[in-house]
């Protein structure tokens, strides 16, 4: 028999959360990284172009992304609140998955489900780190693409998720009334902290800096800073509080 | 029409090639890094306690690499000289990959596939590198340890095939007469630059150092670079020589 400690949610701790947030910077980075060693291979973006039986509409990283998470569905990734699928209607797992107790209060975490956005953000972001052109790679580069796209979307995810529970539970009234008035601007005004989100766009860059500073640039292709911390401040931090404000709105009452 | 430079294959040339296989560092660096974020969680090692319906002998990991190189097979990753599969009876791809002509002479890819001794060796770097203990994170567990050993094969693989092949041309025949002879020492002898082999080592342990210089160690688990360090002498560097051998053993002959 489990002893009680482990069978009770732990009180989610806001300082807890930002160091978990902050270690998934080193994964966006890194797969983000490797997707650059290859070229941009537009072509794989493209839906009907893919060159791959049985999907005539799909893109070729559309296709990859629903194969590999047939598979992660399969393995139980998705029954992890911060794991949100880009795919609908996946196979159930076939493993036992042992789960913690989570502190969240939602009912299906899937209300709070930002993919589409991440994924059409993502491209945007592909498509200005990536050197134009053709290499032939798009094995690879789909894989790239996959890797970098769910880092994203369990960063923004988990942030979404826990933020939002941690604040609501340090001031449930304030919340509740925000939430039941629909007041969505005054909600992103109090989930809004500036000067966090200055510290966590000035540390990424100075990670990717620092992850290229002793690399062989015969071999291996570069990506500017900028262009992460343009990410993280347009997409990354802009879509979490999205989250935390969709996942307030989903919030099963009373608990 | 394709013009007659993109149908003939390169002349494989070992300054180009040692790029590559430097670039690789960086991606087995990372894989690695990101594998000890988790505890070892040895049962996800052990053969028939995956808790995974249908595969009553298998361990967790060589579920995950079986489902994880059927779909690679799919999108043709095995095509690929360098990408040998640590699994064998693979589906067929389903999409039309475009290679371009490479300068080796095997007859069949996997006349070379170091795969077993690469997994063996992998599996006793994990239990140095990781933590004690378990964390409940199998699935991404596994998941990291597939991007690491596929990350290790390519750069085994890569280095066997064209290192062998570009030395090969350099010396046919010294390299026949070797072959004929079954001269195993005086081959691995003469595919063996120690300074090289000793440079490698150092810009791979500085590469492990770097990476970790700035970490947020109270969420970030680091690796010891003589672990990395070790792993490159005793397990990449002698498997890429004993794949090249293999390569020139299995050579087609007059080719």
């Amino acid at each position: 028999m489990k002893d009680k400690a482990e069978q009770t949610a732990q009180e989610p701790d806001l300082n807890f959360i930002a160091l978990q947030l902050e270690g998934l910077e080193e994964t966006i980075i890194y797969h983000l990284i490797e997707r650059v060693q290859y070229y941009k291979n537009s072509v794989i973006y493209v839906p009907g172009k893919s060159g791959f039986k049985g999907f005539a509409r799909k893109s070729l990283l559309d296709i990859r992304l629903l194969y590999h998470e047939r598979m992660d569905a399969v393995f139980g990734r998705f029954c992890v609140p911060e794991e949100r699928p880009f795919n609908i209607k996946l196979p159930k797992p076939r493993r036992n998955v042992h789960l913690p107790p989570y502190p969240l209060a939602l009912k299906d975490y899937n209300s709070v489900n930002l993919t589409g956005r991440i994924k059409q953000d993502y491209l945007e972001l592909a498509d200005k780190i990536c050197r134009n052109g053709d290499d032939g790679q798009y094995g690879s580069s789909v894989e790239n693409d996959v890797f970098a796209l769910q880092a994203i979307s369990r960063r923004i995810h988990y942030g979404a998720f826990y933020v939002a529970e941690a604040k609501y539970r340090k001031n449930p009234s304030r919340y509740r009334g925000l939430v039941e008035a629909r007041e969505y601007d005054a909600l992103l005004l109090a989930l809004t902290r500036t000067e966090v989100e200055e510290k966590i766009i000035m540390r990424v860059k100075a990670k990717v800096r620092l992850a290229q500073a002793k690399v062989n640039t015969k071999i291996r292709t570069l990506i500017d800073p900028a262009l992460i911390l343009a990410f993280y401040k347009h997409t990354i931090i802009p879509l979490t509080k999205q989250g935390e404000i969709e996942y307030l709105f989903n919030r099963v009452p009373g608990s």
